[in-house]
């Protein structure tokens, strides 16, 4: 089958690669549909060194499942799946807390450290297909594809943000980053209730998508400029809860600014910095509190999907662009030059 | 009137001050009946230049009002009061949401930060007085005179920490430090209601008193040894809230090996640094959350008085000596040198 690979950075190729088989009796073989690349599939894109290559790329997809292994119980051979951009049992005590990005069981892991085997490709061997996967129940042409492959990954992490956050209707949120996952953050500030609603990006497209969304304000300015405008837009004092769905410094900053005393900064953006200032300066004069990580994104499915069947919200928005596999090497570079804001592969 | 000034490290000293006076219509003035040495004033006891003193010294206290100015209606002459560490109006949008340490009123301030007043003293100009003090209904010379005391801070600190951090009956928690604050961290999440409550310190005679406070566990190994003795406490994972009642790295470094995924570690010791690890391999990798900062004391007063009206409980355990204003430099000694857990002034 064919299957993307990156090498180093900005080398990404579509290869054949052997034709995933089952393992183990929990294992599904899954016939990809729908596929699509990550904000975070920039990270290496941007950096990856050829000794650390290749590697198989992408972690939210669905489509149909070809075979499972004797043990597995809720999806059978043509069922639509989707699956959660992190395998995982869905039973361990984590799991059952709502966090399955900490499960337990051996073979829980993030799609990215599971060694060949990725989304971006024609098939793929789903461990703990129990956990890992979920029943769509439409049919694979539904014009819902779009955004039911958002369960995946990108709208549950939009929306752990939130929850994360604490957002509710007494609340006033301001998410930095117009990337996918900011937009979706802010779709689901607004599906919590928030009371106000600031976007912090310079892209018109998406912040007017961020608008449609839900965005009450965008500030377009960053650093201490677009700490003042939010300051401004917030009586002085910042917002209650600061979506954090960058990932650099300086996005960590910039929330510092503008969180609100006794406000929370939720993190959803893999931060690419390890050391930062949590002292009597920062978070601890005020109460800042600091919240947020890994998406459980299997957590929110149940909870997002009839949102998006009965039409309530449109998350698949954000996928701006589509390609075949062959267009994925020209995906990458053009979601790497903001031409798009996230590319939806059809194998 | 005598007072306590720090001139430097190691260099306390009680010496005549003038007498404070009302200076504005919001003060009350207060003849002090009783007051303590805190942990924190350990630090510049630890580390102060002589160019940065002398200090008056003490931020909690109470006693009796002598005066009042013309705009103060909650408390009168001779009525017996406790005051919060923080001036606060209790009124801001701040203090109503019961965060009076980040009152917004131009007062409002540290008592620590407030110049030519401090707690360790005869007596002292109290800004703010209807939104700072609190009428105590005994009489000066009550036997729960050392408990209501504690309600100015350290009380109210261990109290913010457990509050903080979530702390509920389904909740297991670990206490960093033996201190007074360590201590009554304890106390405050028994009263919670925590399932299971696990004390870090190796001094046994405040161990011991964590053990009456609540503690079901005490762990006397610091460092990787005290953190792999937790986890064997709480079958492999840690457990969901860390109090942190230190301030230092290593406390905090403790506290991340100790805390479970998706947990809290609430931090009430000032923290000694302003960097330090929060990225993928510290807190974000499993969701653990950061809380805590500088106590609102005086939003939890109502609350917890009542508890040691009844006898429910007895924080004024943690004075374990008694001291008149000549003994203070003696007493800040005994406490560095952990001869003293907390010396209780009685000018």
């Amino acid at each position: 089958m064919r299957a993307t690979l990156m090498y180093g950075a900005g080398d990404v190729r579509v290869e054949n690669v052997p034709d995933p088989v089952i393992k183990h009796p929990t294992d599904a073989l899954v016939r990809i549909t729908a596929s699509c690349v990550c904000g975070t599939d920039l990270w290496p894109y941007a950096s990856m060194k050829p000794e650390d290559g290749p590697a198989r790329m992408g972690h939210e997809f669905l489509g149909i499942v070809e075979d499972t292994g004797s043990e597995v119980t809720t999806v059978k051979r043509g069922d639509l799946v989707v699956s959660a951009w992190a395998v995982s049992d869905n039973t361990c005590e984590f799991c059952r807390e709502g966090l399955h990005t900490s499960c337990v069981h051996p073979e829980a892991n993030f799609w990215d450290l599971v060694p060949d085997e990725g989304g971006q490709a024609e098939a793929i061997r789903v461990p703990l297909a129990d956990g890992t996967l979920l029943k769509l129940p439409v049919a694979q042409d539904s014009a819902l594809i779009p955004s039911l492959l958002t369960l995946a990954d990108v709208l549950g992490t939009g929306y752990h943000a939130a929850v994360a956050g604490g957002v509710n209707e007494r609340t006033r949120v301001t998410v930095i980053g117009d990337g996918a996952v900011g937009l979706l953050a802010v779709l689901s500030a607004k599906r919590l209730g928030a009371e106000q609603i600031i976007l912090m990006g310079r892209h018109q497209a998406r912040t007017d998508l961020g608008r449609e969304f839900g965005a009450t304000d965008v500030v377009s300015a960053r650093g201490e400029e677009g700490v003042e405008a939010v300051r401004e837009l917030t009586g002085g004092h910042g917002t209650h809860v600061v979506l954090e769905a960058v990932g650099t410094r300086p996005a960590y900053d910039q929330a510092l600014g503008i969180v609100r005393p006794g406000g929370v900064i939720s993190r959803v953006g893999a931060p690419q910095y390890e050391e930062a200032p949590i002292g009597f300066g920062s978070l601890f004069r005020h109460n800042i509190r600091l919240a947020g990580g890994p998406a459980p994104a299997r957590a929110y499915m149940e909870e997002l999907m009839p949102d998006i069947l009965n039409g309530t919200i449109e998350p698949g928005k954000v996928l701006d662009a589509t390609t075949d596999l062959d267009g994925v090497p020209a995906g990458y570079q053009d979601m790497a030059d903001r031409k798009s804001l996230k590319v939806l592969i059809k194998p």
